[in-house]
C-alpha cells in the first residue's frame, strides 16, 4: 500500500503514522511492522521521535531531484513516488481513493499498477477503540461546555424592536461564535468554523453567521471542536430561541425533537444506517413535512429535512459510515451524530445533533447538552 | 475543465467559486463567464447566494443514486463526475492535479479523457491583486500583534533554575500558544497550529511544543494565522532568548540576520528564486554552516540550514511558488516568505521569516516586527 500527502487533512495517513505533518509524506505499508515513512530533510528529526511506524527515511537518500526542482510541484512528487517504488521494488501499490491522478498516472507510465482503493482502513478507523472513544468524549465534553457559552449569550441578551442586544448594542453571530471558539481555544481544542446563525438566514445549514441575531426565530448553534493534540473531532447542534416564536416554528420544533428521538432509538447494531434515516423521515412526514428520500420527496412543505441523518466521526468531522440513503450495516463502536433538521426559509433552520457510540444494546449519547427551546 | 473537492482544503475551486464548502462539489469551468456549481440540495440555497459562479445546480437534477447510496462515499462522487460529464456533453475534462485517481478510472471507464494538469490557475493566484495584497497584510498585521502577546509572555517571565517561571509556575509551549491564538480569534483570524518551542526541541523546524522554556536557548515562534472570512493566510516567524545564550547561539544569530537579509536583498523581479535561495545558502557557508543544495551539503557543522528558503503564500499558507531549488522566476506580485534557519540539535532552532511582496524595484516588506534576539 502507498499514501501520499500532508496529514492535516490526509486522515488514514495520520492513522497509520500518529505524525502531524503539513507537507506531502509518502508511506509504505505492507501490513506488517514494517511499515516505511519518507520524509524530507526538514521532516527527519521530528518524525524519528513522533512517528508511530517500523521506519523513517529521508527522501534525500532517493537519488532524485529536489522534490520542487521543476518549478512545479507535482513533477517533484511523481519523481519522488516513482523513486520510492523502485527503492521498495513495487509492482503494483494499492493507493487511497483520493491518490493524485497526475501521481497515478506517472507510476503507470513508469510501470507500476496502481489501484485505487476506497476502503483503505475504513473498518479499522470505523470501529472505535476505548481510546478513542475517550478522546472523542474529552473533545464533545469541551464543545458542550463551549455551546453553553453561546446559549449563556444568548439568554442574557435584552430584546429591543425584535433584535437580541448586549451592552447596548445589536448581539451578532460573531459575538457567539467568539463565545463558543475561545472556550475551546482555553481547553486545547480548535475548530475551522462555528455555526451560530438565527432567522431565515438558518435555513441554509451550513450558513455559519446571520445579519442580525432576531427574538422569535430560530438561532441555530452547531459546533464542531478538534483536540488540538489528538486530533479527535466533536459535534453537537442545539437550537435555542428568544422571545415568543410562531406557531409554525412551535411546529417545527416538536417535529424535529420527535424525529431526532426517533432517529436515537433506532440506532443499533445490525440496523441499516438508511433505516435510522427514514425513522427521522417517518416522523417528519408524520407531521406533514416532506425529506428528500424518493418516497417522502413528493409531500409538499415550506419546511422541509434536506439533508442526511448524521454521519461518522472520528479523525474526520464527516466519515464513514452516513446515515442517510447509503447501504450500511450499524456496528458495535460506530461513532456517528444524529441530527435531523427542518429548514424555512421564512422562518429558519432547526437542528438538533448528538453524537452517540453505538453498544450492544442500542447507542450511549456522548451529548448531554440539554434539549431547551425556548430560554424564556 | 472540471474540478471536484470539498473547498476548505482545495484552494482552486474556492478560488473560482468564492464559496466554502465541507463536502464535495463539481465545478465545470469553460473558462468563460458560464461556469457551473454542482451543489447537494443541503448547500443549494447558501451556494446561490454565496457563489461567484455562472450558475448553480443541483445534483438532485441528475438521475443518480444519491451520493452514498453504495455505503461506499467514492462510488457515489464517481457517479456524480460521470453524469455531470453527460449532462454537459464533455468527452474530455482537465482536471487538477489532486484530482482523485478513483474518479479519473471511473471516467476513463466512461469514455472520459481525464487529463491531469499541475498548473491549474497556477499564474492567475500566483500573481496577487490589489485585493488580495490587502487581505494578507491584513492577517499579516493580526499576526504580529498575536506574535508580540508571546513575546509580551517571554519578556515578562522570571528565570529561575534555568527556566523561564511565570506566576509561580513552569511558563510552557501551551500558555504561549494560548497567548497568541487568543489573540488572533479575537482578530477574527484562526490557524492550525502555531510553533512556540524552545531549546534542543526547536532543532526540528516544524516541532510546536517543547518541554520547557529555557532560559540562554532560543524560543521560536512560528505563527501561520488565516482570516476566517476571506480565507487568506499570513506568515512571520522571530526567534528570542531570555538570559545569556552561549556564544555557539550568538554566531547562529548572528548568520541567520545576515542570510534573512540577504535573501531578503536578492528579491526582485526576474531573479529566479534558486538564486535567491542560494544567497541564504552563501552566507550560510561563509559563517561555517552547512545547507541543503549540492554544492553546500558536504560542509561539516553541527548547526545546518534543512529547508527551503520560503514558500509563495495566499489561499494556502504553502503555496507556488517556492522559494528553493526549484526554478522559478520572480514576478512582480508574487507574494513570498523569506525564512532560512540553522538548526543545531543540542542547542535548538534559529529563524527569521518575513513575508514579502514582490514589487518593480525589489520587494515591499509585510513583516514589520523588529528583529530582537535578546529580550534581557
Amino acid at each position: 500500500m502507498l499514501l501520499f500527502g500532508e496529514t492535516y487533512h490526509h486522515p488514514n495517513i495520520l492513522y497509520r503514522t500518529g505524525f502531524l505533518v503539513p507537507d506531502p509524506v509518502v508511506v509504505v505499508d505492507r501490513g506488517g511492522v514494517d511499515t516505511v515513512l519518507w520524509v524530507s530533510a526538514l521532516e527527519e528529526g521530528r518524525a524519528r521521535k513522533q512517528a508511530s511506524v517500523g521506519e523513517v527515511r529521508s527522501t534525500m537518500e532517493l537519488e532524485i531531484p529536489a522534490p520542487r526542482a521543476g518549478g512545479n510541484e507535482f513533477d517533484g512528487w511523481a519523481a519522488l513516488v516513482t523513486a520510492v517504488c523502485r527503492e521498495h521494488s513495487l509492482n503494483a501499490v494499492d493507493v487511497d481513493a483520493e491518490f493524485p491522478t497526475v501521481l497515478a498516472d506517472h507510476l503507470r507510465q513508469n510501470d507500476v499498477d496502481v489501484r485505487p482503493r476506497t476502503d483503505i482502513y475504513q473498518q479499522r478507523r470505523r470501529i472505535k477503540t476505548a481510546q478513542e472513544i475517550e478522546w472523542i468524549t474529552s473533545t464533545e465534553n469541551a464543545g458542550m461546555a463551549a455551546l453553553q457559552k453561546a446559549i449563556d449569550v444568548i439568554a442574557a441578551a435584552e430584546i429591543r424592536d425584535g433584535l437580541l442586544v448586549r451592552d447596548g448594542r445589536n448581539l451578532s453571530s460573531a459575538d457567539l461564535i467568539f463565545a463558543v471558539e475561545s472556550h475551546l481555544l482555553d481547553k486545547g481544542n480548535s475548530t475551522v468554523d462555528s455555526i451560530c446563525c438565527g432567522g431565515p438566514e438558518s435555513s441554509d445549514p451550513h450558513r455559519t453567521e446571520s445579519e442580525v441575531i432576531r427574538a422569535g426565530l430560530p438561532i441555530v448553534l452547531d459546533i464542531y471542536p478538534f483536540d488540538k493534540r489528538t486530533r479527535y473531532w466533536g459535534d453537537m447542534t442545539r437550537t435555542v430561541v428568544r422571545g415568543t416564536p410562531p406557531p409554525e416554528v412551535m411546529r417545527m420544533w416538536d417535529a424535529v425533537l420527535e424525529a431526532q428521538q426517533a432517529g436515537l432509538d433506532a440506532v443499533r447494531p445490525g440496523v441499516n444506517g438508511r433505516d435510522v434515516h427514514y425513522a427521522c423521515c417517518e416522523v417528519f412526514k408524520q407531521h406533514g413535512y416532506g425529506s428528500l428520500p424518493k418516497p417522502y420527496r413528493d409531500i409538499q412543505s415550506d419546511a422541509r429535512f434536506i439533508h442526511g441523518t448524521g454521519h461518522g466521526l472520528g479523525l474526520e468531522i464527516h466519515e464513514y459510515p452516513r446515515i442517510s440513503e447509503a447501504d450500511v450495516v450499524l456496528e458495535v463502536g460506530d461513532v456517528i451524530t444524529v441530527e435531523p433538521g427542518l429548514y424555512d426559509p421564512l422562518f429558519g433552520g432547526i437542528r438538533i445533533e448528538d453524537l452517540v457510540v453505538v453498544t450492544e444494546t442500542g447507542c450511549r449519547n456522548l451529548t448531554t447538552l440539554a434539549k431547551t427551546f425556548r430560554l424564556d
